[in-house]
């Protein structure tokens, strides 16, 4: 099930339109590629329109937005939308400003979206619930663990309904959620969180996932997931004593470049939950 | 006689203004280090003449081009023809939106540009040619093969003379051609296609060549070309195993910091050829 | 004594607010991350207040600024100041501009610093003396000897009392200086040079040294500067045959990652003199 996502990313290259932050961008760019997509960054919007028309899918990212690239992520984001193209958001550090608060909210008002993606803080602060934001990391406070899991299910999945996207929660425990299934993934490594961008590059990888995909928005999604925990974990394989967060940020890219639907299959670890509606 | 080229810029330490997209910019930087200039990288209205004036030589490229860096790009342009520094210009993604075409157009007919250096949908795209520009990398359909050579040299030769800069055509085959003389370089992999920012950090590297070699732009830009393909073998015979994008992307850096004049002169494969003018 | 400096990085893990140039962030952020600190990334004026006020500590790095992140970086300096939060400056390329010098020395008299780091023609410029900033390189004809260190100590414990900032002038000496005292710091490698950011990557981590140890500026910044001085030891002697500076950059950052405070203690060759005041 996740092979036949995998192999369709690498059978249709498809093209992903990136409005995106300037932290984490190159490494975006080399994970559309390693994943077997191709990237294109634009923000300005005398252009994304034309951009996105050209292109298969959007991914939009609000790490370092600003009033230029808000407007461009309307503009591209409803071009997509009337092109029929898929697209994700990263709602990065979501209840950090209330600028970031205000244009998640309102990008998922004004577009839809194909896949939200963010940590379990960003997510809820995007939700409307209380969160305990604490920059672009989920707070500890909001952790997703055995005991809550049950309860972020729910949640992810009522908003999944809400705004007609897959949920997707990473973390520790990832979620991701229709309003009808939830799959729990168990894949990654904790050392993860010590590279900037491991989520941005996920939410790439997830945009040219969900485009070659159109038909499986949720697998695709968490064939998308399942591929940067397994690699997170194969790449942790194979550092060397004395390396870091920079060999560990290489050499994630390296196993996604190499990773192939079998091994992502033989290597995922997730239950996949009906959602019981009251 | 590409030895004496790499040796200038051993020799002269060329100091080049960047205006360039926040994709692969920190790449670009790295590569001038390596190739043995220095990066300055600026874009303000308000700062580049400052800038291009205590530099040697200007890289300007359009890969996420807005109206801010737009207005720099000829501001730094005309004071850098103003003092007679080379100028290189990367025309990433012209013919993939209106904004992009326009604007690499009309910084060839405002700005005197040493060399050009793009993919042959860009450079076709610029010359007001059709193209199948898709995203920013050369379309199937306009792959340089040895049936299209014969052509693609007399299309570049006549845009060289046209412009009166080097064009360089990069891809399987690549093409560096003036109104007289033409390139053929057979060095590279198809794998550095799959590293963002390949062309991105040759045309930076051609920028410190063209500076350090003033009176030899068409052979300086064949040197800087065949040295990014010659880093690029060099680097894929040192993958190891599971290695992929990130650490050859790496790696070829690396191979741009040792090469010397010797090596480069010992790998390098190319032909040149004489235009025939009708 | 530099031992508990790191520690304190470690236990408390300071969120440092970054308004920095899009060429070296990604590595300023894996820096913060590998040192044992937090990074978020925020430029726009409408969310910088909100973004401080969540954080420890504020990184003005002013790399390519432009006027929207020029207005940034003074409502960010102010509010982190009315806060209470540390603050440092890298002044990059003061000198090699009208913009930049001005834009330095408006934020050191509008924003009160806790370290404002940078090389010697830098700070130089940032002092109003006569400078040879040649782009972002110290230039030659400034360079710090055993000759001219006396001169520069007295230069830099001057700069820093009227500052009321700790003043560190990093190159093949650093300095690391307040009114009373100045660190002298024999770690580094020249190869460094070679790669972009280093000294951006230090002020970042600078940030998180004095966020964590507000008590101790002087110490705390020295302790970061040794910190950078040997892991770029400790990476230079891990380095294989072949390998440039590409990978010289990541086995630095890795070996921040893995610096424990008995290494940084061992290993940190400096000198502490008591600064004679007329």
């Amino acid at each position: 099930m996740l092979k036949e996502m995998l192999e369709q990313v690498h059978n249709t290259v498809p093209l992903i339109h990136n409005i995106t932050n300037y932290v984490t961008v190159n490494d975006c760019a080399n994970m559309l590629l390693a994943c077997g997509g191709s990237p294109i960054m634009s923000d300005d919007p005398e252009e994304v329109e034309d951009i996105q028309s050209i292109c298969g899918g959007l991914n939009l990212n609000i790490g370092t937005l600003n009033t230029r690239t808000i407007s461009s992520m309307f503009l591209a984001g409803k071009r997509a939308n009337a092109l029929g193209h898929p697209v994700t958001l990263d709602p990065v550090g979501t209840g950090a400003s209330r600028l970031r608060t205000k244009t998640a909210r309102e990008l998922v008002q004004q577009v839809q979206f194909t896949t939200i993606r963010g940590n379990i803080s960003e997510i809820k602060a995007l939700a409307g619930l209380g969160s305990n934001t604490q920059g672009v990391d989920a707070a500890v406070a909001d952790a997703v663990t055995e005991e809550t899991l049950d309860n972020v299910i729910g949640f992810a999945s009522r908003l999944a309904a809400e705004t007609d996207a897959v949920i997707a929660i990473t973390g520790r425990l990832d979620i991701v959620a229709d309003r009808t299934h939830a799959f729990v993934i168990h894949n990654g490594r904790p050392e993860m969180g010590k590279i900037t961008g491991t989520g941005c590059m996920l939410t790439a990888m997830t945009a040219a996932y969900v485009t070659a995909n159109p038909d499986h928005p949720l697998t695709a999604t968490a064939a998308a997931v399942c591929a940067m925990g397994v690699c997170g974990e194969i790449a942790f394989s194979r550092l060397q004593p004395g390396e870091g967060n920079a060999t560990y940020r290489n050499r994630i890219l390296d196993a996604v470049c190499n990773l192939d639907g079998e091994t992502l299959e033989r290597l995922a670890k997730y239950e996949l939950r009906t959602i019981e509606t009251v």
